[in-house]
């Protein structure tokens, strides 16, 4: 199996695996039980959230354990809304982020909330001036994720954030699920209050995850009971899920360090080998993240195309696996104005820092074949 | 070990660690994927879900999994209320819910919602006629648990469901958490439009649950994203978790099935001891829920006693978990009137089919010596 759609997920590592196993036999108690059995659980709870914020450059009480990606953007974007509502009610997010923020965004519209969506150019970039422009004295959130999810691109983060800085009264959320572990986003300095990050996409396990949201930023929570998560995100902890997260977390930066330059060079040889066959265009921008690569074959159904590879035991994806049972046209492409042969034919190969330069190239080789071999059933 | 603090949490059985490992290895893809892969784990899903709708007697598209039973409560209580507001902001639910509830009816209010807390009489049982007398023109929702999970009182949920079919305007929900496998509660025919169950504390896996909601119940979902989990609750689906939740649930009916007379049965041993123990005063009604027995022993502080116990490597608990932290009073026993010398002495004993004779009657000697040894620090 070449598996290349790890942008949907990817597979736990066996030590992730393992810690999980170990967590949930042996420090099964509630964390927040008196006896000496749940503080042993509570220990290795606060344990795991000092080493999340230390591999972060935050604080432990900064760190909120949740779900997953979409909780957490969820518990960002609602919470603020809800919580600061009365110093207004007008939001900024991008259009082409995941459906986790545009859904939470247009289910805010339905309960009064105004928002405005902010273009993209052609690579999908958001003009930071744009944001600017559309700030509003009721403004009290901005949302935009770090690295695009269908197309790899690179938001300038930074920048949007230093420039937020000047509206003190407006929180600055980043979806960072696709760019943990990828690219380098100092948490910390960049003007962000709320920053959402996700273990199944770094080989964790699905249904863990984090929010950070720093110290002075009240939430109404999603979640209401107990007093857990530093009273923003109530319910039993999922210790073993919460422990194997942030094991996958240590593992992921340390890979990061020791093999981005690897992965931004089989990127390179897929870009190369994808540039040369004629019938296929490419959507990312050049300069995009390390494992995300968008391209189009127009004429072909996608859906055609990933099924053959199938058969070949190599996956791909369309679009993101959030929208895919949507129908045709992505979005997102729509939103950087490519016509209609793109937007309704793209496929997406989305890497992880265990695929190999032989995967990549024996993908080419079934990529080609499969195009020989179907026919363009729409016109190109 | 003695563990006897089950309706905190509970040992995930062997087979269910198993299926998890098995599955979060194997089938990995993202059930979203349109790839061969994605739709293997997509079908291991959806089996999953008829299995579960099976165990239960609902449809499969009722089942909704979700994070635990924090997130099934909150689903529910603010699922219906945004979606319904525009009907009536008016809800009920009674004075000795779980936090989760209690908390999420809170913050309703805070929202500008109008909420009757019913009391409860000396045994915490809520009288339904009271819940007719709050029901209102603009009533649109009311939340009863099945089992209370500090008492082990058993509400007269079906009586209160036949009851409020006559008012077809408003929703009735259900937090069977504590209920699960240890009462029965056909949630078909018995009036109920939400009920939401959690995997933890059946012997399954933190992080795992579902909300079961009728077919014609629309929910403002709290999670906005992708169209998993019928368009109520988005993300990718923990499969994994899932798998092993309804495996634990399937394991848990099987053993109700054969072993709920000797729960009964180990209870009645439990209850006939502690009887005997002069320092101490049940609080639990005698025909509660088979796995859960509260008393005080006015003049000690719990955290002392249960400290002693655990030096004995053995485990009860204060209150509930999820109000551990908090001080003193237990305000589930207080609604119930009982005076502050029990109020503040409360420790829960709870089971689990697992549990035996002999462990009973150990911890009824170390508790006996606990009570010698230590002095009454307060007042009795």
């Amino acid at each position: 199996m070449i598996y290349l759609d790890n942008s949907a997920t990817t597979h736990p590592l066996p030590e992730v695996l393992e810690s999980y196993q170990k967590v949930a036999d042996q420090y099964y108690a509630n964390p927040s039980s008196v006896h000496r059995f749940g503080s042993e659980a509570e220990r290795l709870l606060q344990h795991s959230r000092n080493q999340a914020a230390h591999l972060l450059g935050v604080d432990p009480q900064e760190v909120i354990f949740t779900s997953g990606g979409t909780e957490g953007n969820n518990m960002a974007i609602k919470g603020i809304a809800f919580m600061h509502q009365d110093r207004g009610k007008h939001l900024i997010t991008s259009k082409i982020e995941h459906p986790s923020v545009m859904e939470a965004y247009r289910a805010l519209e339905s309960l009064g909330f105004e928002v405005s969506y902010i273009d993209v150019d052609r690579n999908g970039i958001v003009d930071p001036k744009k944001i600017v422009e559309a700030i509003r004295e009721d403004t009290i959130l901005v949302s935009i994720m770090s690295v695009n999810n269908e197309l790899g691109t690179v938001q300038p983060v930074q920048e949007i954030g230093n420039i937020l800085r000047k509206y003190p009264k407006l929180f600055f959320h980043v979806d960072h699920v696709q760019g943990l572990g990828k690219i380098n986003l100092p948490i910390k300095g960049s003007g962000i209050d709320l920053c959402t990050i996700s273990g199944h996409k770094i080989h964790g396990l699905k249904g863990t995850g984090a929010l950070i949201v720093q110290k002075n930023v009240s939430l109404f929570p999603l979640l209401h009971g107990g007093s857990q998560e530093i009273e923003v995100r109530a319910g039993t902890e999922n210790l073993p899920g919460t422990v194997a997260f942030v094991k996958a977390l240590r593992l992921n930066l340390e890979t990061q360090q020791q093999s981005l330059e690897e992965l931004k060079s089989l990127r390179k040889t897929l870009w190369n080998e994808l540039s040369k066959i004629d019938e296929l265009v490419i959507n990312s921008p050049e300069d995009s993240a390390p494992h995300i690569i968008n391209f189009s074959i127009p004429g072909y159904k996608p859906e055609v195309v990933i099924h053959d590879l199938g058969e070949k035991d190599i996956f791909i994806s369309t679009k993101s696996a959030c929208s895919s049972k949507q129908p045709d046209v992505s979005a997102v492409l729509k939103a950087c104005n490519l016509d209609r042969s793109r937007t309704t034919s793209a496929l997406r190969v989305s890497l992880s820092y265990h695929n190999t330069e032989d995967e990549i190239l024996t993908f080419i080789d079934a990529l080609k074949d499969t195009i020989k071999k179907l026919q363009p059933t729409m016109g190109r």
